[in-house]
């Protein structure tokens, strides 16, 4: 008889939630929901009252709205018996946490802190903690933190604990009320099993948590950051680490009330959304890469050598395909700028054009882009528009174009930020090359990656390697499958390994891009234009980035 | 008795004619009609073929059906007796020139030349010619022309030579059958008195007539071009020449006959459209400097003392006030940005909101724009999408912003647009003072200094100066029946000298913006990153824009 696993993939806008067969990975069903206040970085809205700029905040509220309806959504598509479900396995995006009573209760939910912006979701692209990170990385520095150098030698205002530090700087009440500070997957995971865990993904990418290290950084590089944050973890974090593969716990008999999921059904170790890429889509050998491509792209390498490349998130033990170092690294916008554009740059005629033809603003701004030769439009664009992760570590920096004359039209500039993406993803590239890590064979997923052939063929003129895309539709969630498949064993019917259970379970490629020749002749030299200008904003040739955004948020 | 003089006014995208009353220059009528084939920079009309990149051509044609639209139109409107009209005065844009034939006819009439673009007037802004501006700028240097410097140092594309010298390489044979080279604005002339002649302003401001130095440079600079060249002032452009204030002829009898103006009136020797504002806008003083702001912006300074500057198109004499040394600036691309902007960057709620409101895109946007404080939008644009004039004199410089966020609105673009105009104009008062010539006194002229409120608001601040705002409507049209005053001489009923006439006719000034010192400080700042910008880009710190342009136009 078939037993099933779901996969529950939490991201920056929707939630998903899809059933899958043990046996193969096949996917039986999925149901989606927009979160109803999406993002909140205008104004927060309990209130409507105007957010600083930088923020990006999310209601938790919204996160369980999703799950009573996502999860008897898929059910109910997939025509199964609930009975057969043997796990679940969460993703989320990472970085995004919100402060919690002892119980659980988001602060936020309470009366009192309903019109604390700080109370609320701080969402990964939150980067308003970036002064907090600038300062605690001087002090890691300063103090020769050993950890410093394997995050890359620099710690994002998306972490966890700048954002702890904005809290307790700039709304000390919740500080001190909040029992615990939580990445939001473990809070999603929490509210299924009834029992607080912390997954090592969160903990090792996000957290400081240093496996071969002992663990969380130490209480005086805490108290050198602020002597009121000397017991952070033990007072405000401190909760079983749960390993990948591993179950979290098993389906409460409250959950399965709510969720009609069965009491005790494994609930996997939740993952970072970009981890779980290795898994879903089957990274097994040396220089494996994914690609996630969505509102930001995340690009997961598997490496034999534990290599500390810098401007790189970490290479961290375990963090992916179990047996390798995982190195992470990524473009903080992508579909973003392209969103953007199609947003803000279009004619008026364009809007009729593609109303007419029923057909979006975007389609029809590629389908024109992707009708010019490389480099006719003469622009440059740098892809920073939400600042940069890698490898320059900066939030403060911001998008640039050059190259617009009265000539310039809308689709110029949806290309050159397409290209300026895959410029984005060379640098990163390149980069591991430099530091003799083996970059080997790419295989990409998401959004972007199956809808968009213009912008993948984009990629592969740009990165002169073939892209392969892999035929799952719904990678991350996929993985919440697999590793559901591994918590639960094989006395549930599942796989006794991670390893058995990606084997059986994880998708395969149906589509290669290869590089056009000419192309990547062309592209060679505009990626050449495209380093000098990276190099000159983005390594102090010329801070206006920074002094822009200091004199806009003074203007406020 | 009344008398009356009518002012021409030709510009980018249509001509105008305006009836004066000799007595105090109060203007009687109006009327304007677009040029049916506005600017050709996509296609050509007569074919439809498409034309190469930096293309601006006009058709001839267009001229002579606003012609006989306006002067009757004019005449009907103001209500006077046609044979009370003393005289009649052209301006036309500068570097606008085309090939005729010896009795005037344009080449492209001709139908076997009708689909060669080179047979049709090259605009102004026709940017195609900049290769042979760079050669010639070479070969100047390495001769040691002495007109070379008193020219600012460089000759712009947009000039006389370069345009014929891509006539003679592009296509010989317009330049073998062509009887003449002439300015547009003295073409105009020729058919209204039928006899040609050159205008002084012309020549000495875009054909290196130097009336110190003899006149035309010499037959061996034109041979050290091309040896086919040498003749080239001798073969193509021998006429005589007229100056300021002068009659160039008297209305012919055909002339009178198709235009309905009397038969022997003065017509003034053409000006140049930016040269006119000296005279209609009343430049009486060292250091008064007049802006006429609209497409593009010309700025006009007269000064007691003959400086170079370099960077500045011409340090000229008696060009403008006769008596004083005429420095001719300008910003290449004003209005032209904001119309790139509101026609490309906006959303599809703006388009709306502006069609509910029955205002137009562009009001909309500066509307928002102005509600901002300044700094707040994070962004500095370079004013570069149609080159730049003044002071590097490179016309294959292109656009640039810095500072983009997923936050950046269509207002924030328009108004970093806005501001980058400003802050160009800036650069060119601070290039004459830091070379010792005296700015005092400044007077705005054209629609964007009638029509908007913030744009000068936002120049009085980044200025640190008061703006003057001229009473006059079409300051142009007014200096051409100003000059038509003087040509038709006392006896006629005019004035003896052009002074005189100035004196009386010329406009005042009905409203001064004066800096707001909070604005001044903050823009300091932001004028300071401009600054670095604009030498980055500009002077050699990174020649992206010329590569960009280079692979651009490889690729079409």
């Amino acid at each position: 008889m078939s037993k099933y696993t779901i996969g529950i993939d939490y991201g920056s806008l929707s939630g998903r939630a899809v059933v899958v067969d043990v046996k193969d990975g096949k996917q039986l069903s999925d149901c989606v929901m927009d979160y109803p206040h999406a993002v909140m970085s205008e104004t927060l809205a309990a209130t409507g009252a105007p957010l600083p700029a930088d923020y990006a905040l999310q209601d938790p509220r919204d996160y369980l709205d999703v799950l009573e309806t996502i999860i008897p959504g898929a059910i109910k598509s997939a025509g199964i018996d609930p009975a057969d479900i043997i796990g679940a396995g969460v993703d989320f995006t990472c970085g995004t946490m919100l402060p919690v009573r002892a119980d659980g209760t988001p602060l936020c939910f309470e009366e009192k802190y309903r019109s604390n912006p700080h109370a609320y979701v701080k969402l990964w692209k939150h980067h308003a903690a970036q002064p907090y990170a600038d300062r605690l990385n001087a002090i890691a520095r300063e103090r020769g933190e050993t950890w410093l150098e394997k995050l890359g030698g620099k710690i994002s205002c998306e972490w966890m604990f700048p954002k702890i530090w904005e809290i307790l700087a700039e709304a000390p009440e919740i500080y001190a009320e909040a029992d615990y500070f939580i990445e939001a997957g473990d809070w999603l995971t929490w509210q299924l099993t009834g029992k607080q865990t912390r997954g090592y993904g969160f903990a090792a990418c996000k957290s400081i948590y240093m496996i071969d290290e002992g663990g969380y950084p130490s209480e005086d590089f805490f108290a050198a950051l602020d002597e009121r944050l000397r017991h952070v973890i033990r007072d405000k974090m401190d909760a079983p680490i749960v390993f990948t593969g591993e179950a979290a716990g098993y389906v409460s008999a409250k959950a399965s009330a709510w969720l009609g999921l069965p009491e005790g059904a494994a609930v996997a170790c939740p993952m970072p959304d970009a981890h779980t890429a290795a898994m879903s889509l089957g990274l097994m050998n040396d220089g494996d890469m994914c690609a996630i491509m969505g509102t930001s792209s995340c690009y997961m390498l598997i490496s034999e050598k534990d290599t500390c490349t810098p401007g790189i998130c970490g290479t961290l033990r375990d963090t992916l395909t179990p047996g390798f170092y995982g190195n992470e690294a990524g473009l903080c916008c992508v579909g973003d700028h392209f969103a953007w554009a199609k947003n803000n740059v279009v004619t008026a005629d364009y809007i009729k054009e593609a109303e007419q033809r029923g057909i979006s603003v975007l389609k029809l701004l590629i389908e024109k882009a992707a009708a010019q030769k490389v480099g006719q439009h003469g622009l440059i664009a740098l892809n920073w528009f939400n600042g940069n992760r890698n490898i320059l570590v900066d939030s403060s920096l911001s998008g640039m174009f050059v190259g617009l004359t009265l000539r310039t039209k809308p689709e110029d500039i949806m290309r050159a930020l397409i290209e300026a993406t895959a410029y984005g993803t060379r640098v990163i590239i390149e980069n591991f090359r430099a530091h003799n890590v083996y970059v080997g064979k790419l295989i990409a997923a998401g959004g972007i990656a199956r809808k968009d052939p213009f912008t993948m063929q984009v990629y592969a003129d740009i990165l002169n390697m073939d892209i392969n895309i892999s035929e799952s539709t719904q990678a991350p969630a996929l993985a919440g499958a697999v590793q559901a498949a591994s918590a639960a064993g094989e006395e549930r019917g599942g796989y006794a390994t991670l390893r058995e259970a990606m084997q059986a379970m994880s998708a395969g490629c149906d589509k290669v891009y290869h590089p056009i020749p000419e192309n990547v002749e062309m592209y060679n030299k505009l990626y050449a234009e495209y380093v000098k200008l990276h190099d000159y904003f983005g390594r102090g040739g010329n801070d206006v980035m920074k002094t822009l955004r200091a004199i806009a948020s003074q203007a406020e």
